[in-house]
């Protein structure tokens, strides 16, 4: 309840600021009995980092993550609290010093103040995009956990950079990999679509500016009947989940706003006969049907604003309500959202094996 | 947890099948003392009363309320849980009995069954817009502590139905009212909209066939401060809410999937002086950085799926999975998105309250 | 979290006060597929209501149970939310006005105003025992789940009243069902102590007086590994429910207070090899061990002090704060422990139902 | 839900167990804008620690604690979650590894076993006394934020070791301070009692054996109107908090037990008038009125079984569920009782804070 827990089951409880000591998460109600695999956890975590190409933010964060609670000497978990934890080893807190007098535009410098009544810590404090470490670090135990016991996968990629969009139906859904994703710098599987969202990104970085985007995640696997139908519903929970990342203003699940275009008779998802049981000729729905999933792949979109920082001079106030400018400098990625592939995919993941364990208590 | 409780301290508690005894909610954390307005919650259960005009359901639903425990009998709320219940007198089960065995295309009906292994009450069960009752009944008295206590109005309105969208700009949100907003069965304050939505909606029901819609939501009056940083975000714990409703496929706040494609130098949010602190000179936020309020306006939008039932012959498959054809007969809204406006103004209250009962309580 | 919730995955929510319309519960989290047996809620509900010997208040509640939600035409369960209500028929709350000015000593009167800044509802509010309606009727539903998936019975007894106690061991647990119990009004299945109790209370009431006591429980047939090993352990949550009574002062799980007294070499539960795993040979745990259930019985004794109303003359203090006298009227049990008997098995198995679901989720 | 988390909007999350990296906790929740004594956090660490006189276990741990996230460098809480850490330096795993394949009696190992499917670490996992680490620390957070802003103090002392109890009336609770409670080893502040208690212990340590007993706390300062009337009153979550510590068995407020025996006329508390409202004027209510405060000191008494590790051979089964004996060998407490007082102050300090923030919640 206090804000920073997530999940009812599996749930997560993330703390740590940019530029404290640490970041991280513990993860309580993780099964006993499964062999956890650290290096894919790491590999998430080196997923999310910054400075891994040209494209983002050069800040060195090794990000090794350190396990200290939850697991047997054998790597087994206990059924216990995991303890996950990522040193800060690059913080740099006097970098902001001179901008702490001003309210960044569109950042959470103002909001903080008006809420704690102090400004937060320089670097941005909990609303840093640092924050999510304990969710990827979260979210690849999840994902381990929904793979082996639940034959369930979740991949997203980037589906729009500013106004590059991968073509309708040119990424095969059904067989996408994160290797596939990682394949290009921006997480576009879409080559050309990536040649060109590479140029519009450095276009804006040359100009001290930032761009948005949307990144698309789709779950396979996931069997008919998982969810709840009234205020937990699974598109509920993954619309939660989404809009709690920072910079995300827009979801979508199955046709999103384009579906509230068509008419119902060509909106409809007919059912056929499958192998497995019904399965429907379209899938608008994404996957869910009144809060429950139907066994088709669930299909969500999300939508990013362009980064919060960039190199130009900006109106703004001061602490004192005078009117001000502010030129921030410094290292950010002039576009989060290939950055914020393995978050989402992080995020998807907590949710659904939440409500696959829900799933589980509540059928005799 | 269980599925049907909404709320961390004003929390509602929802249940009725359409089909059954009643509908209703508890709401637990209301505060003592406050003269509740019973006609006020009243109109409230009867703007989201179908039947209310040609362009919607006819289904006759008085849908009185009663409230049975947690006010005085002077009607003043005791701080107690309130019962508030609505009898269904209009309840037809057999209506639907030629359906039982069939899989009504985007629909719950399948998703039901898989969930709890039997098939949902005929009518909908809890996948049924006559959830939203109790959802109703607990946004209006949100509505009179937000209004009394904290002096926020939440106001909601239908902005595109199929493709007839309000022109940007055409509704002066600072003023808007609900009365001006159900000066049309459309629910759309913009007139010659709103005559072009009548006709769409008028078309497709011709037709047997269903539109879509948005619906926009504006809350005035929240002050800087309310929200959480991470999991609990003001935007998160608002799409949530909206995506918990029937027939939501998508949610925006701010400047949304648009946002998205403009560049961060256009998209920020200024900071200016203003008479009772900084303002923004734009509201791309939609009122809220880092998830937590700055003070302008909250804005966001809701999209709405075309309604499932249409009175066309379907494929689909029946319990026996083999192919079938379904043709739907009764009464049904071929739009759901005017009906939808005191509901999504309902669930925005809900959500506001809960963080103005937070805040109070973690400010010292 | 707003005060009158109970359970994580099988959650109750009561509602109602002493003199309003009704009062009753929400049972959200019942799994579906059960055909419900609403005779024996039905006679939980009897079990609890007052009225039912010359022992106990004369107050005349026929508590008849209507279920609004939740249940399909047969009786099956849903899945959803049930909605259970019993009409308040009895209200006189004219009965308590020459006492709105005095706060009666040991009552919640002065409490409630200072926690809701008005005064409770004469009768008590929710302070009063009526409020355990909805606690009895969803207990009742917990025991048929618990007995017909689990095969786990709760009995419990009365134990003491005053200095009135059953001899060690002369009560045969493993054999001891409600029938025993109910034969004797007092709910005490040893003859000659319920006769002995009997008289306890009578002259108590012949004073104008009241008695308290104390009621046992014992749970069998909880498997080994039910529970939690930390804030949740079995013992906790047991002991929250038995405290959340009105009237109750003490809890004790397997050898309590007494066990305290003991040496460690006295006091372990040597494991002993049995038909179906390790026994253990002595049941000072009763039958939980670090929050677990370690599947020897589960036992454990509650506290009631004596009724607070008696019809004496009391110093108090008026609402003005002045030294006044009361001397209550009306009707009112000398000892509520024999009525305390359903409403102890209630909640006991409102948490062991609650726990076996939580195991079945955490259990790959 | 998960099992380690701990209060509503005061959450506590502990982590760790005996034998791995770390142990510690997540406080969410702490109100920003506090400087938190780190040296008064130290000292409760400290009270807790083994090893502090001849009475305790002689294992070295130094436990000091690391907050790496929630504070300014100056000190100041930020608002957002506080990551408290202490290194486990003296963790020898192997020292048990001749028991792993027997169940130690009235240990946790067998239930571990059986809930988890996996034997618990050697040491004890999260059965351990080590676990209360974190509760320790997040209870002298709660502690400060008490003091500070409510005035409130907290103070527990042993009242009772196996059969040598402190005299009814010899401690003056209204005055009583930690520091005279730590003057003895025992923490019994009566000296000749203390010196009974110390003879107690030592005898049942040249014995191989161990011996229980009873702490008492008495809270100071808590104004009328804190708690819930229904399921989470105050005494129900004291309760909750009291038996989720290792080897509680048994849980009293006011007048307890004993009160059970008396009649209504004498346990009644009448009101007095008071200089600042209604007093009354015995306490047996333990200042606890249907769930709520009611301005008087809370009073309450926690009973703790002998120690379960003796040096004796007893009877158990082995994994296998073979007959054999135990003897276990090590360092471990003849009497948990003195290091239990600071445990449970903290976990008295946990529930109040939460209240008051519910509280404040609460009141318009």
């Amino acid at each position: 309840m206090a804000g920073s827990s997530f999940g009812a089951l599996f749930a997560v409880h993330t703390w740590g600021e940019s530029h404290g000591g640490a970041v991280g998460c513990v993860v309580d109600g993780c099964p006993a009995g499964l062999t956890l695999d650290l290096d894919a956890v790491q590999h998430e975590l080196d997923r999310r980092r910054p400075g891994q190409s040209k494209l983002v933010s050069q800040r060195k964060e090794t990000d090794e993550v350190q396990v200290l609670s939850g697991l047997s000497r054998e790597g087994v978990t206990l059924g216990t609290p995991l303890l996950m934890l990522v040193p800060n080893k690059d913080a740099r807190p006097g970098a902001y010093a001179d901008l702490a007098d001003l309210y960044r535009p569109s950042h959470a410098d103002f909001t903080y103040e008006a809420k704690y009544g102090l400004r937060a810590l320089s670097g941005g404090g909990r609303a840093s995009a640092r924050e999510t470490v304990g969710r990827v670090a979260a979210g690849a135990v999840a994902r381990q956990v929904l793979r082996e016991v639940f034959a369930v996968e979740v991949v997203a990629w980037v589906d729009r950079v500013e106004a590059v969009a991968v073509p309708e139906g040119a990424v095969d859904e059904a067989q996408l990999s994160a290797t596939d994703v990682d394949a290009h710098p921006t997480r576009c599987p879409h080559p050309p679509t990536a040649s060109a969202m590479e140029e519009a990104i450095v276009a804006a970085r040359s100009d001290g500016d930032s761009v948005g985007g949307v990144v698309r995640c789709v779950a396979r696997g996931v069997p008919a009947g998982w969810g709840e139908p009234v205020f937990d519903k699974l598109e509920a929970d993954l619309g939660r989940a989404m809009l709690s990342l920072p910079a995300v203003k827009a979801f979508e699940v199955g046709s999103g706003f384009p579906g509230t275009r068509l008419r119902g008779s060509t909106h409809n998802d007919a059912f056929v006969p499958g192998p497995a049981g019904p399965r429907t000729r379209t899938n608008h729905s994404g996957g869910i049907q009144g809060g429950i999933s139907n066994g088709m792949p669930i299909r969500l979109r999300v939508g990013f604003k362009p980064t919060a920082t960039i190199f130009m001079a900006q109106d703004t106030v001061n602490r004192a309500g005078e009117a001000s400018t502010i030129s921030p400098k410094g290292r950010h990625d002039p576009c989060v959202v290939p950055r914020a592939v393995p978050i989402v995919e992080a995020m998807a993941a907590l949710v659904l094996l939440d409500h696959a364990l829900r799933h589980r208590a509540a059928t005799l």
